[in-house]
């Protein structure tokens, strides 16, 4: 029964319920998250553990006008349920329809657009910051997850605030014990000491029972101290250090802890800092039991709960990852493995098991990942950075100051280049071949299919230094991986098809396509396998024996590989024409895979279409 | 007198010593430093700061076989001059000569090359890891200033050390209060309590006095909480929160109080962490009186100090920047100042000044620097990001996607753009039109002189969307500044000189030696101000009339702005020679600036030299 929800069509109709009816809605919340996911895939674990905090806020705030940013954002689905796109969950994540991230565009209730971890307290401070000196009184709300709490940017943010006089500024953490992959680091240590409240309640005893017992000199040095040493008597925290006022830990799924909480610190104003524990997969008891399995399913029953998929499937690329990274590992003892934060998506389950002393997941800390690669490669070992596109654009400056400068032997194996799907824009792989290739020192490989992708990740692994192969997301045409760890030679393409007139130089996945609509253009088709060093010698050749270029990557065409051809042609005084096919540029929303390539015209009617056109003007 | 310098070759050499010798060796690199900076310019306060720290450092440990890295590295003179640099040390910065920061292709006892802030601690975790999984006894060092502490990166790998067991890693925080800027943030604030020691001797005094008073059962209370909650009767720090052995704070300056802890620590193993107080410019007055001055100055004579400058000299770029965003800010209430730690690079310390409610300073934070300017932005102010080229690498996945993703209003002042001069690679701005200009939304404007940089300034600012502009170290032509607010059409070039058969788009301040050229080729000329959006119509109108066209732009080639040029004649289907000329793709060695361009034939010579033969071949 969903009768209190379906009532609800903004904030206002929440804060116009009782505070009894309030247990009502989040149960129907929970429960219509549950059905809605199950029929369009997405979000899980982590919408079921914001439901009550997304009541409860809602209910305090006045939203719009108080901001709440949801940090990385997969939790904000009870969020968009309760600020008027209940009925557009159905459309979630698919083309067309609602994000499965705030964004801005949205709705007015969407302060910030979230999807990478860790940037709402930088934002929210920003809003605090203009609310402040335009004499505006709002509230700004940053909801953050332990996960996300470890990546040095929310770090750097807090620091700031710290010495931010005069803004609101309350900062959540939703201390769920749990990121996609279970958390690491020392802060998540320190967060489940405060969280079993051990430190709080023998503190809090100790501090009473001492001052009770003490003399009065004692007391007044006891009062003199505590000015610049609460801590001392009382549960120091780690945040109070950097200036803020902590309040909990509290039961995030309990109302009556939250609104009384929450009223408080509305109140209070100024620097906040609240402590939430909550549970992923709360009240749903097969994502409970399984959170990581619940974190972002496709669709499922939910009575069944989801499904072990039978039958043999074509590998994906992060899987033919992870069994190339075990094998490799297993011939050559120096291989150390690096994950930030993303052990699942980047296909290290495996790995993590067979070499645990080899394998680390870092937190979501892109920019350690790479310097922490760097060191390794420093003293003879052989790092493997297993990181998304889209996440090493936080690591740039490591990659280019610390790795490639320094000419390091590090590998990078870039999982979700190019289109991502569901994801949308916030996840692109799409600028990863122009920001590499700048570069110098580093190697840019992009393999076409399975069995490529694990013979460049051999050959890229064998090199010793900077060297990048980037894949794509899901599968690709199904090729037989052949166990071995052989290597090609770097920086030389293969020739797929022979035809005249017209060469396509295909860089990635994009080729098949490429080779079928290049059967009806008898095109000559390579496989150029490498963006950086590009095979100059085979397009010379090339270039003899044809007439013009046609360039295809699954990446910005500005600066991408099709330019790399473009300028080596210049460089060489050889003047053809060039067809750049690739990404246009514009951010890409959400949809489905290869519907999106295929209104990008990069399938194969789409390739064929623009190379007879282009070559009408020819 | 350098008598005992002189005879030190390597760290074998320092550990030879007697211990009283020390004292004498530090007396005689210290006034070695002086004497020597003040001949080649470079980095002067912070290397005085960390003398005896060096010295004790190199006679406790067995380096090269110890690892020692140095963060930022412009620290790191004592120990160049320590371990076999001496008497490069009069070839500092210039071409051909030893570098300003360790750099591990100079000596085997710089086992990290660094210039970038924060990344010490991950290096060494990284090396220490290898040491670990390979059985290798070895000591693990960083030393890290207490502004790189305040960059998230340091967090990061800070809290990924916490959880590494087995690892030897000591972390030594040289606290001198001082970064470039005067340090700022919470955690500073914290350091400053930690420092005076009064938490320390508070804690120490009362824990000691209640522990003596306390009746038996609280006693038993007291022992129970201690495991979990030392803290609250020592000096709990946030350090040994995040899992490190806190020792100190210690007097950096005392030999008497480093070597006996440092021989401690050596013993102990593990994660130690080590808070030493320093003083920039220690032992010459005048740097410590003031310690930003004689931050990084050039020639000087030491015994009368810098001097200042007498006569009118041209304003650099960064001096027009000053002047603009305290003008700008005058007209509109709205412009709010952001700068990672560099307010007396990036020209702010006027308009801090001027508008202290509106200037923010916000730690070595590049990340959070960005995305506080985009809450800023959101909320309808009008954020100006001032950041060097080479540190806007840190903030790359902030700009994509949470300022250009969401199509905000924030203006990014990129100073130190192209060849940066005596820091060398590390501070390269050579890649930014490549990174920049493959992000959809980004305007990327090159200004050609200073009057230009002031127009692209207000133009970019008045426009609401995300822009950026790039201007070089130190000075450009002269060309007299406009004191107005007057903006230019967003994407259109000006043709500066008409000829024939050859068009060259210039992109930035090489325009004027390419002016030169040009009027011995007869050829056209075109400051083309804006790389993104680029001056489409202008070229296509050009390419009627002109033969083929020159690029030039002080950036590199691969991705940039030649090569925008090459994408657009390539859509239209217009088939002319392009010459792209620009940065090639090597990292770039530290010397002067102009000799630097000279030599890779970016002057009017080697411009006209590269056109000419190009020609030929026509």
């Amino acid at each position: 029964m969903t009768q209190l929800l379906s009532s609800i069509h903004s904030p206002k109709d929440v804060r116009a319920l009782s505070r009894a009816q309030l247990t009502t809605l989040s149960n129907e919340l929970r429960d219509f998250i549950v059905q809605s996911v199950a029929k369009t895939g997405g979000h899980l674990s982590s919408n079921l553990g914001t439901v009550e905090l997304t009541v409860a806020l809602h209910y305090i705030f006045n939203t719009p006008h108080d901001r709440i940013i949801w940090d990385v954002g997969h939790q904000s689905y009870p969020h968009k349920i309760l600020t008027g796109r209940r009925e557009k969950m159905s459309t979630l994540r698919q083309a067309g329809g609602i994000s499965g991230f705030p964004k801005r565009s949205e709705s007015d209730y969407d302060a910030f657009g979230t999807a990478h971890s860790s940037t709402s307290i930088s934002a929210a401070l920003g809003m605090a910051v203009v609310s402040r000196n335009s004499n505006t009184p709002r509230q700004h709300i940053a909801v953050i997850g332990d996960g996300a709490m470890t990546a040095g940017m929310a770090f750097e943010a807090l620091n700031n605030a710290g010495v931010t006089p005069g803004v609101n500024l309350l900062v959540i953490l939703n201390d769920n014990d749990m990121s996609i992959s279970p958390p690491v680091g020392a802060l998540n240590k320190y967060l489940t000491r405060l969280m079993s409240g051990s430190i709080a309640k023998d503190a809090h005893d100790l501090g009473k029972a001492v001052l009770e017992q003490l003399p009065s000199p004692l007391m007044d040095i006891a009062r003199k101290v505590k000015g610049h040493a609460k801590g001392m008597l009382g549960p120091a925290t780690l945040f109070e250090e950097l200036g803020f006022n902590y309040s909990g830990p509290i039961d995030g799924h309990d109302l009556d802890a939250l609104i009384p909480t929450l009223e408080n610190l509305k109140k209070l104003g100024g620097l906040q800092f609240l402590h939430v524990i909550t549970k992923k997969g709360q009240g749903y008891k097969l994502a409970e039991a399984d959170p990581i399995l619940y974190h972002g399913p496709g669709k499922f029953d939910p009575s069944l709960g989801i499904q072990a998929k039978t039958g043999a499937s074509k590998p994906t690329f992060t899987q033919v990852f992870g069994e190339w990274i075990c094998d490799q590992a297993n011939a050559d003892h120096r291989l150390i493995g690096i994950t930030p934060a993303m052990r699942e998506g980047s296909g290290l389950v495996e790995f993590e098991k067979r070499f645990p002393e080899r394998y680390f997941d870092v937190g979501i800390a892109e920019q350690h990942a790479v310097t922490f690669g760097a060191g390794i490669a420093c003293e003879g070992y052989k790092p493997v950075v297993a990181i998304y596109s889209t996440f090493l654009q936080r690591g740039y400056d490591q990659l280019i100051h610390d790795v490639a400068l320094q000419n390091l032997d590090v590998t990078f194996a870039l999982d979700r280049a190019g289109i991502v799907g569901a994801d949308g824009a916030t996840h692109a792989g799409n600028y990863d071949i122009a920001f590499l290739r700048c570069i110098p020192n580093m190697i840019v490989a992009v393999p076409s299919n399975e069995n490529e992708s694990r013979l460049l990740l051999s050959t890229c692994y064998q090199y010793e230094g900077p060297a990048s192969v980037r894949y794509p997301r899901g599968s690709g045409i199904g090729e037989v991986v052949k166990k071995t760890l052989d290597t090609v030679a770097i920086g030389k393409g293969v020739v797929r098809q022979e035809g005249n007139e017209i060469v396509i130089l295909a860089f990635g996945p994009l080729l098949y396509p490429a080779m079928e609509a290049a059967k009806e253009l008898s095109a000559t088709v390579v496989d150029m396998r490498f963006v950086k060093p590009l095979d100059t010698d085979l397009i010379k050749q090339l270039a003899q024996a044809h007439r013009a270029f046609v360039t295809i990557e699954e990446g910005c065409i500005m600066g991408g590989a099709g330019s790399a051809v473009s300028e080596y042609l210049y460089s060489q005084g050889i003047c053809k024409p060039v067809l750049q096919l690739g990404l246009p540029d514009m951010f890409i929303d959400h949809g489905e895979q290869q519907a999106i390539l295929s209104s990008l015209g990069l399938d194969k009617t789409g390739i064929l279409k623009s190379i007879q056109t282009w070559k009408q003007g020819l």
